[in-house]
């Protein structure tokens, strides 16, 4: 099932408003068939791996959500194509959220006297679809705010200069992760500050760069959206997950919110002191207001940088 | 030899002027005999092993620092001690740089026909003396500092506030620090706001509190030391280990004069938005001039929080 949920993360960032998942299907301990939702959200993983593997009588389908059990004008049931494929068994990590599948996936598989196991490695599917989670429980994309500091937490010195503060490593993942998502989004004072491109400078990932938007009150450059209110992301069309770089006033003004779902923090081995910092005020009236809000998920060495990703409790 | 470089930890912060030295006996894989420096510097680590052991025929005695070759008004020299036990072979880390020793005694040893290996874990045995080979080598203790900041690098909300930023667990091990290190440093913006005491609070290290010292012009309190600037610790009597515990002027004096060795970073996982900053200008006068001089050594989890250590390169 893990192997499933790493192959759900490479349709994230395409697949909104349909969830990315991920399949693998498994026969005498090999691997026969494998797939992830494509670009836009079809083909659907499982119909990818069944396809694949051609006979699949006998095996073992892993997937990370439940399949849907709703034809589409873009292809039949899953449910169906596996009842049809006849696997001995399907393990699922989710059951689909969505009022036309939720539970009529399984019921259709089980009853066609096909064995389904259910909540399989569901919390590492649940953080592969965090977007279309979010989307679907709170009505808005998933959110990470990434911030690159020094030790002391500088984003750049008092003149506002910033080149460089962490290194290659770093800066390469921050590419890799703006391509999984559908949207990046900076405040007005970046926009005019830096004029980024925002763009995704990976070789072989030039066409993953997600559309763009700025947070302010201004006219939007030509091709990028504007929003006037950290809130108004809700209403934001194909975007479950939504990357926020800053700058000071946009980060603060999201955490204040309380729109902020994930943390990437770079952080470079070098002390700055006087600088810029890199959250403005996010109105914390006290330090215990402060607590149990952010649990480390993951910490890892990029370089010399140090990445550290902090998740919403 | 690595049991030796933990043994030698034990009297760091209450041997200076001397090295805090330690020393393992092992004969058929067997420990039998252990000692590390007593408080003040006596009696020496192989003195306490050898006496431990008893009969050290045919043993092996590890060493993290060359034995003494100068006898003195409070014990015999270490050299002569180790030729009367007859081990069959010595294994040392490093070499005495003290001039009165440097070589003679690693000679004595070898003239009475008892194999001498040097070098032998040499790296940690030379981060677990760091005091005393600082004020060899650059004439002045070996200076810490301690940061605890927010994931943004704040240390207090705007009106100062900073109960509290990392929990019980990171201020217990701070504590411990604290009893390693024979002074403890504030400014004298940090005594005038907070009147710390500095103390070891945890139970059976009471006695092990540090001297205490403030920067600044003023006055000092009864029994603390006054310094008038940051290159006057080279002049501190007894002191291999400084421990500086800010606020933000104090850290930037030190760094800006470059007398910092090592970084203690506490970091909780909250975030504070606007507030005050750990460290205040060092006069950096572009980002470039910041890398290249700190790495990280060490970094674990402290219950919620991250400690993270770095070393000057
Ligand atoms: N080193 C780095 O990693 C990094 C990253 C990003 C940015 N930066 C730097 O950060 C600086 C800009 O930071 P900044 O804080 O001044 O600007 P910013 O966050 O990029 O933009 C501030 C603008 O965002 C809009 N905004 C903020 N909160 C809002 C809210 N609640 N509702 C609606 N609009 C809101 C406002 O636009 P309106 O005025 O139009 O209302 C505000 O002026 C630049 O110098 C840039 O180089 C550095
Ligand atoms: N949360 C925490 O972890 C933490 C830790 C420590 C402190 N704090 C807070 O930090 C605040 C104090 O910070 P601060 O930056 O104002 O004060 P500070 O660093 O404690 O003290 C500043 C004073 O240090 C002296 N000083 C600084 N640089 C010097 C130099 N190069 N040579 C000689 N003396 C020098 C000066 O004293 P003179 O004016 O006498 O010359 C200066 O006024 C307090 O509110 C305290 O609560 C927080």
């Amino acid at each position: 099932m893990l192997s499933a949920v790493a192959l759900a993360g490479r349709g994230r960032g395409r697949t909104a408003p349909n969830p990315n998942v991920g399949c693998v299907i498994v026969r005498d301990g090999r691997v026969i068939g494998r797939g992830w939702t494509g670009a836009g959200g079809r083909p659907h993983a499982e119909a990818i791996a069944i396809e694949a593997a051609g006979d699949v009588a006998g095996a073992t389908l892993y997937v990370t959500l439940e399949p849907c059990a709703h034809v589409s004008a873009r292809g039949p049931a899953c449910a169906d194509l596996i009842v049809a494929a006849k696997p001995a068994r399907v393990a699922i990590a989710l059951r689909d959220p969505d009022p036309r599948t939720d539970g009529r996936g399984i019921a259709r598989i089980e009853a066609a006297g096909i064995a389904v196991a259910t909540g399989v490695e569901a919390a590492a599917a649940r953080a592969s679809m965090a977007g279309f989670l979010t989307r679907r429980s709170k009505g808005r994309p998933h959110v990470t705010l990434k911030l690159a500091t020094s030790l002391d937490g500088r984003i750049a010195l008092p003149d506002g200069s910033s080149r460089w503060i962490t290194g290659p490593a770093a800066r390469a993942h921050a590419h890799l992760e703006r391509a999984r998502h559908e949207m990046i989004l900076v405040g007005r004072g970046t926009l005019e500050a830096d004029s980024p491109t925002l763009d995704v400078r990976l070789p072989g990932l030039e066409g993953r760069s997600p559309r763009r938007a700025v947070l302010g009150h201004g006219a939007a450059p030509e091709g990028w959206t504007a929003l006037r209110d950290p809130t108004a992301i809700a209403g934001l069309d194909g975007v479950d997950h939504l990357f926020v770089e800053g700058g000071a006033g946009t980060a603060a003004a999201f955490l204040a919110a309380d729109l902020v779902d994930r943390l990437l923090l770079y952080t470079a081995p070098i002390v700055v002191g006087a600088g810029r910092s890199a959250i403005g005020d996010i109105g914390l009236a006290d330090l215990a207001a402060a607590h149990d809000r952010w649990r480390l998920a993951d910490t890892r060495t990029l370089g010399i940088d140090r990445l550290s990703i902090y998740e919403r409790i």
